[in-house]
């Protein structure tokens, strides 16, 4: 039976990432009936455009690219898409150009250019369709004039020791950049900008994806200066990252576009990807298996173990009393969670979520847990994640391994690899985060 | 809107700790029809015995007393019940005898010896009632013949700071112990025994609350060994501690108990007020205020921050989904967290939850979240918990206080101090560890 739960977990699993593949995300959100381009909920005529484009970066943009030449076909005029090395897909009408990621390159700061200089030329008479996805941010570098990308990273490394949250990041950074918080849009306009956008990040907040590059940005180079301050940063910046922050807190350079600038009024963005889309199929995979499925939140963060800790709380809890939900029951969680690093191992959160849940469910019947990244890959290693159940700590002792030993040094991939419990899907194309899987029969 | 969430909180709260007391508890289980003595869903037939005595030990012990003394009127023989200092309850035929807690002091060994003389005397024609709460192992402390208080004290210090779990110092504490595992019941048998037991232990394991001094033993002196060498404590142990150790692991003295020894064939242990029953409470109490709940689980451990961080994961989709539960929603957890301390402030597991809540909650419309003690009394402060919703964090930074170094300082008790925003029962009489209640409406 337990084998048979550790089957079921992945099939939900594999249902869960097949809803956020990118070719399938864009066509649910984007079709084509005659001259009408039905977007989600809205429509657009396509007689009142003269050339239709698709820009984009990402590390699935590829194939979001390749999705909109299947649905526009001759309707399109061309493109260009920024994608991470060998992240290809076959296009006839958009350019790919490859770049560096996660750090920034060159050849992303040159195809940043080229998709610039694309945009601009656009008049009222374009439409653009923005395929954004994972990676955007590192394969979009484009540091405001005088600053080098050498330098642009350098501030933010600087920033990220500092201890500065994701939040106060994203201010500086946007005010750094020509094309990020809203620029894009900026140079875009006043072609009509539709953005198509497959969410890495938790809780889908449009204007930190890729730091918003066509989403109004409520930040200021005021409260860039109070980050500086508080971290103490002013005297260790790179001197031309220095003087551009002072020149925009003193206004002699234009701030970022505001959200309620006209520039806006006719874009639109559409999440055709999320975490939650993905848990919904999950669910939905876990109701046709027979289970009463119950999604928790899309949003769960934090410390590894410590969210593998209440997953198994709840699991047990199904157990003992029959709550959250009865058995058959299947609890299914999203997010990212992180992992400090203390030892040598090999390893990722997913694969070390489920080796400390195997720990909490030691001896426990009927009860299996999945944890993926939706990428396929988790950590450093070709692992998307792993399955456990009550046996897995007896498994690995009769085998001579100390779970504990394994999870102290951050070693789950060499642990589940002994065990054969390794989750492998091979790369997905696709990037929502992390999909959990807890079933109780 | 805000301040009614915050009041329908805590009336959930107070709904959930009054299933709990103690008094109430005991007479869900215990009733008496004519000469039958109906114990949940077991009988006995009170003309099959002579003698009714009522002992036990623990922090809300004196106030079960007083219930068994109200339901068995004057068929009650006697009795004599160990309480913390000033936990009493007045009581007409069970003795109540005061002793140390958490620390175990002379009175608590002299107490426990009468509590033992007591049972020893009673034979086959008696029915003892066993009334255990929380703070019952402290208030039962009587070591093997040969080994001071002082002395197996000085051992689970040892135990302690070597890092042995829970579990391995429970193994060794019950061989040293003539009460604990399953001890008790060994001396009043052949007397008919009956626990009644107030849990405050996380899933309410028989064995391991106050150390199940009327539940059979697992564990072994041979396991006891195994801790030892374990954590390489041999050496440092008192030598009383260590010559005990060795004789028992040598068969020179008896094992603890078994479970399926023949003297608990005629013992029953019913679990009168838990942690879930509080849980059912409240939510049966939110339902009624119109709410959906939905109760996670009682078993919520591990840090503070971390827990407090799923809730509000869980509340913030809520709001952005409706997953779990759709609005109105109550969601519900029991447990007990932990707390590293950190800085010199003062508060509690509770308190620091609901701070660490409010920052999550920073903002959010139509939120609240309570988290309080169902014993009234969190860490070393006069407040059960507090509560918070989206406006927490702006009131308090509007009257100076920044809620992350009271958090840092672990000084939660003071922030809501100055919000007025404590939780503040009094002591309740009873305790089966945390509530929690996150409102969405």
């Amino acid at each position: 039976m337990q084998k048979d739960l550790k089957e079921e977990a992945r099939q939900i699993f594999k249902a869960g990432v097949r809803a956020v593949d990118p070719n399938e995300a864009v066509k649910r959100f984007l079709t084509l009936e005659g001259n009408t381009l039905l977007l989600g909920e809205q429509e657009l005529d396509l007689e009142d455009f003269e050339g239709i484009w698709a820009i984009g970066a990402g590390k699935a943009s590829a194939a979001m690219a390749q999705a909109v030449e299947e649905v526009l076909e001759d309707r399109l005029s061309g493109g260009l898409v920024i994608v991470k090395y060998d992240h290809l897909a076959p296009l006839e009408k958009i350019r790919l150009l490859e770049a560096g990621h996660p750090t920034p390159d060159e050849n992303g700061w040159r195809a940043t250019q080229e998709l610039v200089n694309l945009v601009e030329k656009l008049g009222r008479q374009d439409l653009v369709l923005f395929l954004l996805s994972g990676g955007g941010s590192a394969l979009l570098p484009m540091p405001v004039e005088g600053i080098t990308l050498a330098e642009k990273m350098a501030a933010t490394n600087l920033l990220l020791k500092s201890g500065a949250s994701i939040q106060e990041m994203n201010t500086v950074r946007k005010h750094l950049s020509q094309v990020k918080g809203g620029q894009l849009a900026r140079l875009a306009h006043p072609a009509t900008l539709i953005s198509l956008i497959l969410s890495d990040v938790v809780g889908d907040p449009l204007d930190v994806i890729a730091s918003g590059p066509t989403v109004g940005d409520p930040t200021t180079y005021k409260e860039c200066q109070e980050v500086l301050d508080r971290y103490a940063l002013k005297d260790t910046l790179p001197a031309s990252v220095k003087s551009h922050l002072e020149e925009g807190i003193e206004g002699k350079v234009p701030e970022t576009p505001k959200p309620d600038e006209p520039i806006f009024s006719r874009n639109l963005s559409i999440l055709v990807g999320t975490n939650m889309q993905a848990l919904k199929a999950a669910a939905k995979q876990a109701e046709k298996l027979g289970y009463t499925s119950l999604i928790l939140s899309s949003l769960i963060e934090g410390d590894t173990t410590e969210a593998a800790r209440f997953h198994t709380a709840l699991a047990k809890e199904i157990v003992m009393s029959g709550h959250p939900v009865v058995r058959p029951a299947c609890l299914i969680s999203g997010g990212e969670t992180t992992v400090v690093v203390r030892g040598k191992g090999k390893g990722g959160r997913n694969q070390e979520f489920a080796l400390a849940a195997a720990l909490d469910l030691e001896g426990l019947k009927g009860v299996c847990l999945l944890c993926g990244g939706t990428d396929g890959t988790d950590g450093p290693t070709d692992a998307a994640g792993a399955v456990v159940d009550g046996d897995t700590v007896a498994r690995a002792l009769a085998k001579g391994l100390n779970p504990r030993e394994f999870l102290a040094a951050n070693n789950s991939y060499h642990f589940f690899q002994h065990l054969d419990d390794l989750l492998i899907t091979g790369p997905t194309n696709t990037n929502v985060m992390d999909l959990r899987v807890v079933l109780v029969k």
